[in-house]
Parts: structure tokens; C-alpha cells; sequence
């Protein structure tokens, strides 16, 4: 028998080894957080689109959200207008929020849905704003100790929005026609005013609201690290109720504390499984899905 | 019988009036090109949306095409890039596709979306690149003579694209769901390129495609007129092989000639009617539909 | 601007002010009783017809009961058989029977689906023994205490029934099918025969049953009134935990009482809001629905 | 082994028996005219919509129209109105129309409707005016030649109509729904008015439009007789083809000829076979459809 | 009148007299257990073939489980192979396994599903291990005492299953899609491994899971006997309650307990009335359906 | 990195590789001959139930039609029934029918069925009696001529029948409900007897009828071979009008003429590619559909 068929089969086997986990998420819905290296560019916007595809295909309900920071920052360099930030949170004012809009649903959403389509998935792009998908509330302004003095003043972050409900009605809609929404992280207030919302969170809560099985937010770390400086420390497994210790010891700290908390609370607001993965190893989406061990860390109940 | 009373009957006898019109527009699609002047401003978008919802409520099927022209020059500005055009068409370098990307769909979309939400709709904002609605493919160069020299050269004009096929299935979805689709007029290329689009044509093609009955054009002009110095000279009804003769003898001219052109290709291709209408006049849309008369100029076969 | 146009946008503003009626109402259920005036001759039912189909079409559901009594006294008095009243209910012997089924039927039903049909509306009617759509039994005899020799005796009122239950899924399967349904006041008692209901009694238990927003009864006087003989002094709201005090102080009296108690049993049967409204005035079924005021009176919760 | 149980397998065997035919007729909707005897009293009443639901809960789906002439005649007589026909044709005033409506709609109709509900059917009466079922026109005069003087004269018939097209949607919805419709014979003009027409040939187009697979016509005759005189002389069969030679030779005449020619026209568009037979023999509908010979005259391609 | 029309009118009297029943039991599933004489040859499978699907056109949804040890014993003599029995219940090992399925599904039941598709039914056959529908365990060996001795020993009973678990959603689908589904009484455990199951066991229980409304065994005895001896002692109605000391007076004895307590199984488990007819009398099934008597022994609450 | 993680990412590639061929043949019908190899034992039961149920997971439609040969052989063996051939095909008496049916409806079936269940797939069998899938009748004898005396004679093949028509309707409600539905290849005649079809014939018809994407025929060869001892000397690709010279110059001969003949058949039947693959290499099921060479021989229009 030719070498080349001898090699065939390690193909479909890998193909039944993927049968369990194909059937164990038939049908369920995949909430998907983009963020960091997976949108970095063309090529890895196009690998995890591809992912996505995959996963649409053999039968699961991916439903993506996404972030876009860095490309806010360079357009807002680019009209002139300096970024600033308190304790990782973008101050919004009016100027800044048409810009947010602008690149979150205008450049990165229609791009993401482009690539899908080029794979071959049907998406179609959808802010909070649509049908009132996210309704949200200015969050309070944020207070401050001057460290010298002593004194306390507020600082008011503009138009930064909570989540008070979600409509989900729009992304059922989606799902149910075989559809792969794309969602952008922006809210509207009872007034149609516009509302920057945390795009880990708005993942979080649609996760919960439609009852997701999983929540995979893809980052640009390994995971949680018991030694931040080693990337072999990975923890693979965590309780949900082990997060307050962790955070507490250290080992949870700074950008992964509210990353690891929209975990906890998508999970108890019924998602299975909550996992932060490498977005920088290639197909980290479709390891962490159809491998045992997976590659990221998984938090559950 | 007090005052009051005597009022009342009036506005129920307008509700009366316009039943014939309600029934006759029962189920059917409206295909309404938003431009102009109609959303100059807050007021005039919100006055807009708040006429498009009430023609869902009472049972039609309103679709909304949007342009974007001033808006889009006004972001380049800002962006310290200069807008050129030859011949009406904006010569579109890839950066400037993304301004157009970003201001049609991350701006004036969210926005209508949002004045129809806070009115009482449910809208959603796609563009031609959601699930590859609207297939387009780059035009080909345009052909200067100079005048001087007598010699031809051509000009590219980079991302402006002809519409070569169409997928409406999404817009489908949206009205049998009782949503108002909010189309942004940019088209996907078989690569994935983004292409901008002229939103009368995109307006006139969907609604042939969806099988509208009405394709109503909001300009900034009553409509054609006899004598372009004199408003009240408006010509209220156009037959499509009125429209040769029309145009030789210049009453139909500059701007409104491709206006023109794009109602009778809707007709041709299955609307019953097409309507330029004056979008400062409020509630234009309303009278132009719940009217004998209309305030504009009606073209049918 | 011509005259014209000025004139047009009052029309459009009126249109919008009904959008948030249209809004509260779309896909509800409005029980509406004709009775009176309404019926009195072609011009009051044509546009009684005209105003419910207008209902209709801006995606209300109507549903119509109609009463029928001056009719049946006209057709017996033709057919040489004398009326006999007690207490306001017909004593029904067969023949009576016989003629009000006719009457209620046969003649007044189908002028109503007629008008309907008429004015663009799909109508058909039922009566109560449509697919035993009203189940009843007869009424127990009337006493009567002879107030000179203090001796009570009874008085068979004959085949004058009360509702025992309603089987309205034909009613369903009318509206759900884009119908009105327009309902003749009459039951079927366990053995077949025929028993003749009160209208508004018939109005209020079908609105109740079928979860109707509001129950209206078209009536020939504008409402409650403060003093009987001063029109204006009409109460436009009140509370259902009013009535008692409002019947024991005399203000609500007479053949007012039983129409006020209908309403108050249909708002504890889950009806939002039941109106006494004047059929005498033109399109009072609209004012009453599309203007903040209303014009009769209305009783709630 | 007791008498009893020798006997009971018999029975068994009939319903055995009846067994091709249920599987024949299964879906199949059952066109069938009461008249005459069927009607005459209480009893025959029962026995007919008896055998009506039998026919539903074997799996057809038996739609009725009804006749009404002798108690048309009855009622104007009470009501001291003299009855006038030409050529069997009731000459029909307003007044005239309006008693046969409430003489069919109104009894009749109701009285079909509560019998077929006393014997477990889902039944309920429809007009031709509802939702427009039968839209019809004034029939012509009818021209008389005066025997004597030669001399022709038009009578009008009144309010005699002919059907000029059907909307049989509502017959449909009932059918689909499980219900019997019983329709009376009056049709409706373009502006409204009610007409009286011939309920043979309201059966007959209806059966056509319906695509039924039967239509019966219940009469007082056993069928069509070779000689009028003998009872036995049933013809059991009849092909279309033959009609016009029977007519020629007399044995087809007076009354059986429009009842044959509606039987042909129905045939003619599309319903299988058309049956004239004796509604005075007990269960002479079940004794047509369940048994090879059947009990009247057949007639087919 | 012919003497031929003189007989008819009984034949639709018994069609009239079965409506009642007809109607009782229109779109209920109705559980027959074929067994015994019902299959014992061509000519009495056809008969009770016949008869279901008689069932199935005037509305019923029979539902049919098979038995067939009988044939088995048969087809495991040619084999060369000893049927051996402990308790009336065959010792199964792994051959006996094969040809027991081999009989059942592949002789009995696609000669039943043959028949009833002779005879203008849908039937499909399906047996417990078609979409996992019985999910069973091997049963505990037995434990026999020797009488002798006193001994105890068990004696296993091989591949001998008791249901644990039924997936009826594939009966459901044919019940559904107008198929009479015919089940082979045969189980799989959680290996794949195929169990022999008691036929009457699963026609209660699937009867119980499915919601029938009659469970029907066919057996080669009249019912149960007050005395054995004598056919015409049979116990028309039997309560529930009344079971316990039917057994302990030894009326119910032998063979007939574990049919009796599969009735009261199924009617604890929502079956409302179980029946043990006699399959040698032509007809049973359909004699105790449509007549008031009945033929045999009903069990009810 | 570690060398697990190494590993991985070519998993996860294989799985992207596979994903146009998941895209190509989404919601398109598969039709897969078992037979040969691939039945022989458990594990290659098992083997190409996995295989299969993966096909169904990854969104295709499988059908499976068995053979079963040579366990029909060694039953009759077991029974001490001589099995006799002509030219292949079995004479088939009516005992050897009866084993034929049992074997493959009851053995070979449900062991199919409940190995597709072991590895998660609904499955359900059917054989052409259910509801009359395969209508068939008798073959004509078949004629030999005594090569000594060049006499010719009719060998009567008994019960081996060729396929008159299908009613697919069982197997689509089984793709429509996410079955796979396993066909044992035996019809049944209008008089209800089972006749013995050959596999390969029915595989193909069925699959032309169901409007099939594929039609698969797994053997033990390694598919059309130039030089028959070589299996290197494999054809991939056959274009149907290339056959005739193909089996005239003797590349296709014995018994894989018919299997390719099936296929033609098939294509012209508006199948879009058959193929015959063999079925002792592992997964080749798999192999022959997610590669781009495929592993067997693949013949199209």
C-alpha cells in the first residue's frame, strides 16, 4: 500500500477523535469574546473566522463579541484626539464615543463578518443599539484619594455605560436562522444616547442571557499563571469557588481579576464553562474545544 | 356639545381618511431611501424615523436605505484627508473606504437604528457585506477627453463599485420578523473587498428584488420640476416612456437624471411606483403616501 | 409654499399623534358591544363598520357583539305578536325565540358582516351556537311581590338564559385568521334549544375570556353622568372599588346600573379598561381610543 | 358461545364492510345540499346531521349548503306576505330578501349549526356575505311571450342573483380546522346588497372550487327515474355524455333538469361524481357513500 | 320498497351506532398486544390487521408490540436447537439471543407491518433497539429452592432483560406522521448487548409512557373466568382494588397474574382502561371497541 | 512551548482541512452501501458505524442500505438448507426467503442500528415492506442454454424480485427527524409477498430518489482496477460515457459490472457521484470523502 495511504488514516482519525466533542456541543451556543492577537491583523482575523466557521459546521451556535482598544487609540491618534484612561477604563466624552462607535461597528464588525463570509458562515453585524439589544446606564463617576492630601474627588468617566437588561430577542433571531451574529460593545440608554460598555462583560451576560454552554474569551497570555513569568505555570482548571483565594494570594491579579470575575458570574448565571485561552496559538479556539486538556485555563462550577 | 367635542370628530375623520390608503399598503414593502436634508439634524432624523415606524404600525413594510455624502466629507476633514470626486463620484483610495466604511455603517446607521428604537421600532442596521448581501465588483476606470489636447485618458476611481448580484434572504428575515432592516450602501467584493456604493441605486435594486411596491427617494428639491427657478412648477406623475423626452429636452437634469433612471429600472423590474420627494417638508414621507395628491413627483409604468 | 401644503402636515401630525395609541393597542383584543344609535339606520352602521375595520388595519383586533332589541320588537309587531317585557328582559316564549334568532341572526349579523365587507374588512359572523361557542341555561323565574296583597308569585321569563360557559376557540381561530368576528347574542342549553342572552352581558364575559385590552359599549348617552340631565356633566373615570357608592348615592341608576356592573365583572375578569361611550357621536369609537381624553367614560381598576 | 356474541361479529363485519370506502373518501371533502325531507322536521333534521358528523369522524370533511323554500313560504305567509314565483324562481323583493335571509341565515342555518353540535360536530354557519364568500349580480329579467298576443314582456325577479366568483378562503379555514361549514345560500353584490340564489348551485360551485370529491344532493325522488311513476326504474348510473340524449327524450325533466345540469357543471370542474338521491330513506347519505350500489342516481365523466 | 334497500338502512344503523364510540376515542392511541391465536395463521393475522387498521381511519392511533414465542420455539427446532424454559420464561443464551430477533423482527413483525400495508396501512416496525427506545438490564437469576435438599441455587436466565428506561420519541414520530408503529419486544443495554423482553410487559409500559387510552392484550382465553371451566363465567369489569383478591381467591390464577398486573401497571401509570380479550373470536378487537359490552375483561380505576 | 502544544495545532489543522468538505456536503444525502469487509466483524461493525454517525454529525444526511450474503449463507447452513446459485443471484424458494428476511431485517439490521446507537446516532430500520418502500415483482426466469445439446431452459430464480417503484416517504420523515435510516434490501409485491432484491440496486435506487449527493458502495477491492492483480493499477476517476469501453475491453468485468452499472444508473438518476471504495482500509468512508483524492473510484458525469 502507497505511503500516502498509509498516512490517510491518521486523518479520519483525528476526525472520530473530534466525534465526542462534536457531539457533546451539538447545538450549543459558543459565546466567543475576539480580542488582542486574534484580531491583531488579516491573516489571524482570518484563522479565527475560520475557526468560527468550523465550529458553525459541525453543528454548534458559535455568537461572537469583540473588542477593539487598539484600533480605537490609532484612530483617535489619527483625528488628533489624545486617549485617556483611568485605572484601564477609557474616559468617553461625546467626540470620543462617535469614534468608538465608529471603529467598533463600522471597521472591526464589518470586517469580522466579512471574514466569516469568506470562510463561508452567513454573519451579520449587531450593536447593542439594534432593537435595544443593550440597554445601559451611565456608570458612576469614579472616585479618587488624592494621595497627598488626602482629599477625595471625582472623576467622571463620560459616557461609560453599565448593562441594566438585554433584549436578545435579535440574537436568537440569528441563531435559530443559522446566522453567526456579531456583537458590538456598545449600549444605548433610555434616552438613545450611546454607551461604551466592557466588551468581556457584554460577552459575560449575552453568554448567560442565552444560555450558553461556553464562554471563551480569547486573550493574549496562556491563561492563568501560577508564575506570571513563566508561561508553563498554567493553571488548566479552576472552581469557582477557589477565585477569591486566588485573587487574594496574587495569583489572580491586575487585567485577569474583572476578566476571571466575568467568568465567575457568566458561570453562575448558568454557562457551563468559562475559558481564557491564547488567542496567539494558532486554532487556540478549536484546542480548547475539541482536546481534553484544552490549552487555556477553564473555570467551572 | 362642548368645543372640544366638535374638534374631535376632525382627527378621527382624518384616521378615516386615510384608511384607504392603510389598506392598500397592507403588508406591502416601502422602500425608503433616506438622504438629504431629512437627516440634516436630530430634529429632521428623529421627524424621519418617527414617520417610518408609523408606517410599520399600521402594517406596512418599511425598508430604509441610507446615504451618507456630507457626513463622510466632513469626517475626511477632520481626518486632514481631502475628498475628491469626478463626475458626482467620490474617487475612494482604501483609506478612504474606511472612513466611508466606518461613517455609513459605525455612524449613520447606529444612528437611524436608534431614533427608530427610541420611536417605537425595532430596526438593525446591515450592510451590503452582512452575509454577502449585496455582491459588488470594483467599476471600471472613467474616460476623460481633454478638451485641449483632444486626447482620452482614464480615471481610476479605486473602491466604487457596480452592484452584480444580490442575497436578500437577511433583509427577508428581518421584515418577516417585524424589524425594519437599515441598509448601509457598501458592497462585498468576491474577495472580500469592501466597495462603495451609489445609495440610490442600492435602494432601487433591493426594493426590485424584494418585490417593493413603493420605492420613495428623500431629496432636498420638490421633486422634477418644469421650471427648475419655480417650486411650484412640480410635475406630479411621470410615465416610464415620458422619461426619454424628458431628459432631451432638459427638464430632467444634472443630479435628478441618475434619480430618474434608478425609479424606472425599480419599475422595470417589478415596483409599482417610484416617488422623488422633498424631504424638508415635514412628515413628507406621511403625505406623499397618505395623499391623493402626494407633494412630489410619482413615476409608474 | 402653497396653501395646500400648509394645510397637508396638520393631517401627517394628526396621523403621528395616533402612533402612540397604535402602539399601546397593536395585536390587542377590543370587545366592542354595538348597540343603539350605532345600528339606527345604514349611514350610523356603515360607519360604525367603517371605524372597526379601521381598528383592524392599523393591527388591533376586534371583535364585535351587537344587540338587536327595537329590530325584534319591529319584526314581531309585524308578524302580529305582542312584545311582553319585565324588569327590561323579554319574556321569550318560542315563537318570540324563533324571531329574535331570525332577527339577531339573520338579519342584523349579516348586515354588520355586510358593512364590514364593505369597508374592507374580512367579518363573519357566529352566534353563541357556533360550535357551542356560548353554553347557557334558562334564568330562574322572575319574583314578583304584589304590592297590595304583599303575595309573591314567579314569573317565567321563558327561554331567557345566563351564560354557564364559553367555548371560544372558533372566536381564536377568527382573529388569528385575520377575521372579526362578529358574535349574535344568543346560547344553546344542553339539549340544543336556544336561549337569548343579553348583549353586553355576552360582550363583557366573551372579552373576558379571550384576555381583551378593552371592552366598549356603544350606547345613546355620552357616559356616566354627574346629573342625568346635564351632558356635560359627565364623569370620565372611574375606579371600579367606586361603583358601589356611585349606584348607592343614585348617580349611576336605571339601565346604566347593569351595563356599569358588565364592566366592573369584565375588569375583574382581566380586562385592562371597559368604556361607556356615546354612539350617537360620529367616530366615537375613535375619539375614544386615539385621544388622551376620550370621550365617554371609562372604568378601571 | 351466547346468541349475543353470534351476532355482535356481524356488526363488526359491516364496519369492516365500510372500510374501503373510509379509506376511498379519507380527506376528501363531501359536498352535500340538504333539501326537502331531510329538513321537513326535528327528527329527519337529527337523522341527517347524524350521518353529517359520521362522515367527519371517519376521516372526510362534509361541507353543507342548505335549501329553504317551504319555510321562506311559511314565514311570509305569518307575516302576510303572498309568496310569487316564475318558472320556480321566487320573485324577490327588499322585503321578500330580507325574511329570506333571516329565514335561512337565522333558522335554518342555526338550527343545521345546533343539531350537527348535538351530535358531537363542530359546526358553524357562513353566509355567501361573509368575508364575500359568494359575490354575485342581478339576474336578467326574465323574457315571457304572451301566448295570445304574441307579444313579449320582461319580468324582474328582483333580487334574484347568479354567482359571478367565490372566495372560498373562510371555507377552507373551517374545513382545516376541523369544522363543518354550513353555508345558506345568499350572495353579495359589488355595493352590498344581499341577492337570493338557487343553494343546488351554490353546492355544486362551491363543490367545484373546493375541489370536492362528492357532491349529494338530498331530494324527495329516488333519483332519476326512467318512468316518473315507477320508483324502481332508478337509473343507477349516468355519464355526462348522456345527459342531453335523457333530456331530449323527456326522461330527465321539469325540476330534475337544473338539478342534473348543476350536477354536470360541477363535474365539468373537477368534482368526481355528483349524486342525486332520497333524503326520505333513513341514513340515505351513509347508505350512498358506504355501500357498491349506492341508493340514487351517480352521475360522472 | 326493495327488499335490497329494506336491509340497507341496518347497515348504517351500525355505522350510526358506532359513532359514539368513534368520537369517544378519536386521535387517542390505543395499545393492542398481538398475541396467540391473533397471529396464528395468513388468515386471522389478516383479520386483526384489517381491524387495526380499521382503528387507525375512523381516528384512532393504534400502536401494536408483538409477541411470538411460539414461532420462535418453531424456528429454534430446525435449528437443532432445545427451547428450555424456567417459570414460563425461556432461558436465553447468546444463540437463542440471535434467533429470537431474528424471528421477531425479521419474520413477525415485517409479516405484520405486510399485512397491515395489504390492507391500506402505514406501518412501520421497530424494535427496542431502533434509537435506543428500550434501554433494559439483565434480569437476576433466578432462585430456586430444592425441594429435596432445601437447598438454594440460582439459575441464571441468560440474555432475559427488564425495561429500565423507554426513549418514545421515535413512536411518537410515527404516530404523528399517520404510521402504525409495530414493536418487537426486545431490549439493549448500556453495551449495545440485545435482552429478551415479555411482550404484555412492554405493551403496558410503552401504552403507560405514550399516554394511551387503551391497552388491549389479545390472549387465546374469553377474559378472566370465574370459573375456569366455563367460558360463559367471564368477569366483565374489574377495579383495580378488586385485583389483589381476585388473586388471593385464586380466580386469577397462573398465566393470567402477570397479565392482569400489567394492566394495573399501566392504568397506575395513566392508561384509563386495560382490556384481555379473546383473539380466537373474529373481530374481538373491534367488538370490544364499538360495543357497549364489550367481548371480554376490562380493568379499570 | 511544549511539545504536546506542538502537536496540537496539526489536529486542529486537520480539522480545518476538513472543513470544505463539511461546507460541500452540508444537509446533502449520503447514501452508503454496507457490505463486504466492512460487516465482517464487531470492530468493523463498529468501525463504519462511528464513521457514519460522524458523516451525521458533521451535518450530512447518511442513508445506509446492507447486504448481508454471506450470513444469509451460513444460516441456511445452520438450518440444513443447501444454498443454490445462479449467476450470482440466489435461488430463493419460500423458506429460503423467509431465512433471507430474518436474517437481514432481524440480524443485520438492528445490529447495524444499535452499533450507529452505541456511538450516538438515532437510527431506525426499515425494510420495504414498511409502508411499502419497495414495491417489487418476480424476475422472469432465467434461460440457459445446455451448451452440449444448445437446448435452451428457463431456470426459475423463485423469489428474487426487481424494483417496480419506491415510496420514499418513510425514509425523508427519517432524514427530516435526524435518523439514519438502515434498509434491508427485500420488497414486497402487490399481493404482499416479500421478494429478495439485490443491495447494490437498491442502494442506487433509493438514492436517486432521494435526490442523494453521493452514493457510496463499500467492497473488498480497492476499487476499478487497469490490471486486476495490481492494486496500485487503481482508476480514481470514471466518467460515465468512458464504461462502455471500460467493460468492452474488459477492465470492468464479473462481478464489477453490475456494481458499476448501479452507479451509472444512479448518476443518471441525478446522483453527482457514486463511488466504490473498499472497505477493509480503515475509515475509508471518511478518507473518500474529506480528501481530495479520495481512496477508491469515483465515477461522474
Amino acid at each position: 500500500m502507497s505511503e500516502e495511504l498509509n498516512n490517510k488514516p491518521n486523518k479520519a482519525n483525528l476526525l472520530i477523535e473530534a466525534l465526542p466533542y462534536i457531539k457533546e456541543f451539538h447545538h450549543k451556543k459558543i459565546m466567543i469574546k475576539y480580542g488582542g492577537h486574534a484580531m491583531i491583523d488579516e491573516e489571524a482575523m482570518n484563522s479565527t473566522a475560520r475557526d468560527t466557521v468550523l465550529l458553525k459546521y459541525v453543528g454548534m451556535e458559535p455568537i461572537v463579541v469583540h473588542g477593539g482598544g487598539p484600533e480605537i487609540t490609532r484612530s483617535m491618534n489619527k483625528m488628533g484626539k489624545e486617549p485617556r484612561f483611568i485605572k484601564g477604563l477609557r474616559i468617553t466624552d461625546e467626540e470620543t464615543m462617535d469614534i468608538v462607535t465608529m471603529v467598533l461597528v463600522g471597521k472591526i464588525s464589518t470586517e469580522i463578518v466579512s471574514k466569516i463570509g469568506i470562510h463561508g458562515g452567513k454573519a451579520s453585524g449587531i450593536s447593542g443599539k439594534d432593537s435595544q439589544l443593550i440597554v445601559a446606564s451611565k456608570k458612576a463617576p469614579h472616585r479618587i484619594t488624592d494621595e497627598e492630601t488626602g482629599e477625595e474627588h471625582e472623576i467622571d468617566l463620560g459616557l461609560v455605560g453599565q448593562i441594566d437588561s438585554l433584549n436578545t430577542e435579535i440574537v436568537q433571531m440569528f441563531t435559530d436562522n443559522d446566522y453567526i451574529p456579531v456583537i458590538s460593545p456598545i449600549g444605548v440608554d433610555d434616552n438613545g444616547n450611546t454607551l461604551n460598555l466592557n466588551a468581556d462583560t457584554v460577552a459575560g451576560e449575552v453568554a448567560s442571557k442565552m444560555n450558553s454552554e461556553k464562554l471563551i474569551i480569547l486573550t493574549d497570555v496562556p491563561g492563568v499563571l501560577k508564575d506570571p513569568n513563566d508561561p508553563k505555570s498554567l493553571i488548566k482548571k479552576i472552581k469557582v469557588d477557589e477565585v477569591d483565594d486566588l485573587i487574594k494570594d496574587g495569583t489572580i491579579s491586575g487585567g485577569m481579576i474583572p476578566k476571571v470575575e466575568t467568568c465567575v458570574k457568566a458561570i453562575e448565571g448558568g454557562v457551563k464553562s468559562a475559558h481564557i485561552i491564547d488567542g496567539r496559538v494558532k486554532h487556540s479556539l478549536l484546542l480548547e474545544i475539541f482536546t481534553t486538556k484544552g490549552i487555556g485555563t477553564m473555570i467551572t462550577l
